[in-house]
């Protein structure tokens, strides 16, 4: 017997520490889960397509967004905002689906502090080198790009401990049962089951 | 990767909640969890085993133990003193064995207290009826005594909120599932995981 609101779970980790392709997995094993998607200003690169890799908004539609409260938190990054619709993923919560929120940190803890509800959960590398390892055997971007990345990371990687769980991804299958076993137990923290043991308890 | 301190689960449900078959299942499934055993100076029943069933003390040695802070908690009830000895539930933990020890909730409190790192579970049952029915259903006792229990479980299960999770138990396979999630869930917490953290990027 479980609760049936769903839980909004914020997932952040450094650049290279493997969170998309984790995230590719999770859903792929749990239908039930949704994957929310942001709201950007920047220009759709190719292939990208509006209300599926991103909402892609002008400049003025995001700032009455932020203006009216409608997004969950937001940043501006080279230029553009990036953001999480709120509706979208209230909706989906209030209708006992478990939303997921792949992030940057600046922007998951906003949500914390907004929604102290809401799970975060940090996904670590094995070690600064592997992280280095992968950001190289990408060959998309140049060692200054590269360096730049990792000092971020390491900067990133100190807000591990505002976050309410820490896992390292060792290999995505491990990583993807730890946060699933996070995902499920979550639904039992007492302060969620309160509705539900008044609901037994109370006519009784 | 994981913590590699074992943790302290305390879990308490009210006389009929089934607490007992799910403990037994979930270690049955779990050769590396532990069951801490509790110290009494009440007399051994027919079949019972000291240090198997209880640790049984005599009320000097127990006092003793409660002067030297020997005892992570201890109640007295029907006159006999009841407790958890910490040396060994600390020496498990310290192994990287899980311990769970399956007390009342009045010494479940006292752990969380000296112990916040302690995780406490609740264990409720489907609703009050069913409690009844479980309780009289067991025939060994007359109605008072039944009656005087399922006062006292509507008594403890107004503590639930106290507990970190609350599970109810519709049956046993899926409450064992869920508490082994929360076990699972509860290595990957930030502030278990900040001495590995450190490990993984203080040489870099």
């Amino acid at each position: 017997m479980k609760n049936k609101q769903g839980l909004l779970f914020v997932l952040s980790g450094p650049s290279g520490c493997g969170k998309g392709t984790v995230v590719r997995e999770l859903l792929n094993q749990n239908e039930d889960i949704f994957l929310s998607i942001s709201a950007t200003t920047r220009l759709p690169r190719d292939g990208e397509v509006d209300g599926q890799h991103y909402y892609f908004l002008t400049k003025e539609q995001f700032e009455e967004q932020i203006a009216t409260d409608g997004m969950l938190e937001h940043a501006s990054y080279c230029g553009n905002y990036y953001g999480t619709p709120k509706d979208a993923v209230m909706n989906m919560c209030r209708s006992g689906k478990d939303v997921i929120l792949e992030i940057e940190v600046q922007g998951a803890l906003q949500i914390k502090k907004k929604h102290p509800d809401a799970v975060l959960i940090f996904i670590l590398p094995p070690s600064l080198e592997e992280l280095s390892r992968r950001l190289i055997d990408r060959h998309t971007e140049d060692m200054e790009t590269i360096n730049k990345r990792l000092a971020k990371s390491t900067e990133e990687i100190r807000h591990a401990k505002e976050y309410d769980y820490t896992v390292v991804n060792d290999t995505v299958l491990e990583t993807v049962e730890q946060i699933e076993s996070i995902m499920e137990a979550e639904k039992f923290r007492s302060k969620r089951m309160l509705p539900m043991i008044d609901d037994l308890f109370s006519t009784k």
